[in-house]
């Protein structure tokens, strides 16, 4: 059987392989979400086990991949940091964009029945997600990025929060609030929470007015002595840009994946919009 | 709070729309499925529940999407034929790619536990599946995608059920069995089978040799009169190669959807590199 | 020394291979040709030398290439289709895109003293181009193309012919004629000719009226026998849509070039919207 | 005449923005200039009037763009390097390719008979070029790309002047040459001219071995106090990759394209592959 008389149709196939030099970022986004948080009830204007499940998936996404170094979520959104130089997948857009959502929908629909006990999936609106790539070429950007994303998750707290505190304590339709709410600013918003219901914004859980990020801790349980062998080591390498992991000695390889995996992973819920988050964290 | 002087990262972003008037086929593979299918014990050389568990999460997701007017798969593959003049999410190539390997993934996860109830799914261990989207500009294009295809889904049962026999029967190892292999033609194999294990190839199950099949039968309980009416209409539209839908009525559209929601959806496993195959189909 | 340290910056380059089995069309225009027109006194509305200059250029580019199966040309812009199998360049965009248009470039600039020999060239004012690759699946998207660029070519002719000859001969100022023409339809536009300045649109000279077609007559100088041994043999090739030259002998691709070099290249301003150009015409 | 019916082809249409906060490297070759060389008798190994040809093009494309800042050639090729935050033509990348080569070929074309008086221009032998944009994420890189360059120059010029010295000196035929050469090291070809033919490499013309470099020194002519204003007011927009364009006011814009022209533009053949070089430059 001739097989080469049909195979011509696979030069048809185009990889993009994605710039190098550059920082990848793949946010991963529910689909629809809106309805489907409708449809199994979730808690408004938050509901902590809904995020819980999405942080528990992006965890098991972010410990599965040693080259994803830093990871920020909020709502039904995760955006996953990969390190400038990653080879992974060679870089080839499709590959990278596939695999994490594969991995992300296999893991927030196997972790669903833990956080839902009591609303079991329904087959015909399973949660699924969409995905992209990003490329960033400088730390600035990244950071901006990152930044772009918590000031998001701030304003629709805020909005959300106000909005549902009014239909549930001020007994208000949604057409009613909505209408309310327009034109307002975050001061205007604040007041109506604190002068109608006294509420306090600033009191509210910090995973909803932050959302969660995602990083590690290299320096966990570590001497003084090793801490600074990689400072000396790592500056040697450190911004030059060229994919460096060609020249890498497979023992210098294998030590970096100890690092990595030695590492503590931290969860928190905590400010990046200043510049103390990023000078403390050892992210570039 | 500004919110604008992080937002110029949104500019970052890219959509890559296929081309227009081009057949989309988005394929679906399993990832790292040689290594799965040991550690969750597939049978050897073809596992009837894994095959049907891939064919039924794909008809899920073929029935979830109109436009998508033909699917083939064998072994852990599945390809998706999007009919060439959608707009199915803009044409966007990531939105295509990460919403059709998630819907998948959820999908075959979901049906795990009804085709392997002794075998729970490990958490280190979910299936999950890369894709690509691939453009092709003519119908002789597609043809032949699925012809290549379906000969590697011949060629490599034909060789599997070989060597598979061998161990098993012929109590060879696997070194053993794959060096005897080596060099031989199908016919040798044919050869192998018959002479030393009395097995006629050609009565293996046809969805070993052949894979998976899924389309739509639109002329399912229809009038011979319907048939004729929507030929004429479809005639007018025929080949002019313009995204057209611009131009539908929304009773054109109704009508469309109607016929498609109507149609018997068929999973067959047939020749389909002979011609016969795609002169019966409506697919072009 | 150390060529291999640096040599790592190649990667970044990549290569867009245009995708397979469609049409490319490379469309140059003139850059800043509205002000370029001005500073070298081209007649308003339709300047001949300037035409026929392009035509000319535009006539050396398309000898060049035997791939470049027809071009179309009007006002400071031409578009060169190449045949859906071409390899040239290997498909690289960059390279079909920037040879392409330094070829025109050298020859425009060439051939200018021969057409505005009382113009000599500015070294501040070269007439240079910008130039782009477009890719159309079917023959239907590429003779809608072409159908577009002439019905532009007459939109453009009819309003500047009226315009100028509102301010040539009715002594309209730029402003009042433009205000004039505002809203009109070419109805009206042709009223205005006819009736205020005795001047019959149709009458005009083709060459403006409905640009410029450069083909190749294959048949030309041809017995009976040889045509009708040709149709056979293109009927074996025709529609496959595969990249056939893989496949050809050195004996028929001499032949195919021959040929070529054989046809004589026709030089017309005809009608391209009626189906009758096309049928006539051996492109497709 | 309905111009709509056409108009949906211009869809098809699709642009590349080049990636932002990128630097963008626009290189331009000569289209077979190995055989362009020979039939304009270029003189071996290095013709003065072709490399001051090329210098004097690229020179007049170098001051058309204020966002070109730096440019290296050498043979038949040039580099133009675009500032990072550029946004010419929108960083479209056909726009971008096809002007750049078009203005290169318009003055190489129009300076030609300056340089070679007596070898006036066949039309069947014009000099085109070809080009393509390549984009680098950081200075690093981009430096790295302009050390790759000159050693590339380095290389070929100790390679061609061994082996015409050979040639004219030592009378040997060009495969005798080449023969000579094949698996030698730099010392090597320095040894046989040296020691054959008393020839110091290192006193060849700078031009050959290190090719030419164009740059703008923007402190020409411009008092001490204006040099440190200039410095605070560049601290503070420096590194910050945004596109910062958007938020300059008039006023600015005016001062930095006054500062522009007003520098003087450098031509220059030295060494790049020091950090000396870029150290003195103010082009990151």
């Amino acid at each position: 059987m001739a097989k080469s008389r049909f195979e011509y149709v696979k030069e048809f196939e185009k990889e993009n392989y994605l710039l190098q030099n550059c920082y990848i970022i793949i946010r991963i986004d529910g689909k629809n979400f809106h309805k489907f948080s409708k449809e199994y009830q979730f808690e408004k204007p938050n509901d902590s086990r809904a995020l819980n499940l999405m942080n528990k998936a992006s965890l098991s996404l972010f410990s599965k991949f040693n080259d994803v170094i830093m990871a920020y979520g909020d709502s039904d959104e995760y955006s996953f940091l990969l390190r400038k130089n990653t080879v992974l997948y060679e870089r080839r857009e499709s590959k990278l964009n596939s695999i994490f959502v594969s991995f992300f929908t296999a893991y927030y629909n196997h972790y669903w029945n833990e956080f839902f006990p009591d609303n079991p999936l329904d087959v015909n609106r399973l949660p699924t997600f969409d995905s992209r790539c990003i490329l960033y070429p400088s730390a600035e950007n990244v950071k901006d990025y990152f930044k772009w994303r918590q000031v998001d998750c701030h304003i629709n707290n805020l909005y959300n929060t106000t909005f549902w505190t009014l239909i549930e304590k001020g007994k208000l339709s949604p057409k009613e609030a909505e209408n309310k709410l327009i034109g307002t600013l975050s001061s205007d918003k604040n007041e109506i929470l604190f002068s109608q219901f006294g509420i306090n914004y600033n009191n509210e859980k910090e995973i909803y007015k932050k959302g969660t990020i995602i990083t590690r801790d290299y320096n966990y349980n570590k001497s003084n002595k090793e801490i600074e062998n990689e400072n000396e080591n790592e500056n040697k390498n450190k911004n030059t840009g060229k994919i460096f992991e060609v020249n890498l000695t497979e023992r210098q390889k294998q030590r970096e994946n100890k690092k990595i995996k030695r590492a503590k992973i931290l969860i928190e819920h905590i400010d990046l919009i200043k510049d103390d988050f990023w000078k403390e964290k050892s992210i570039f």
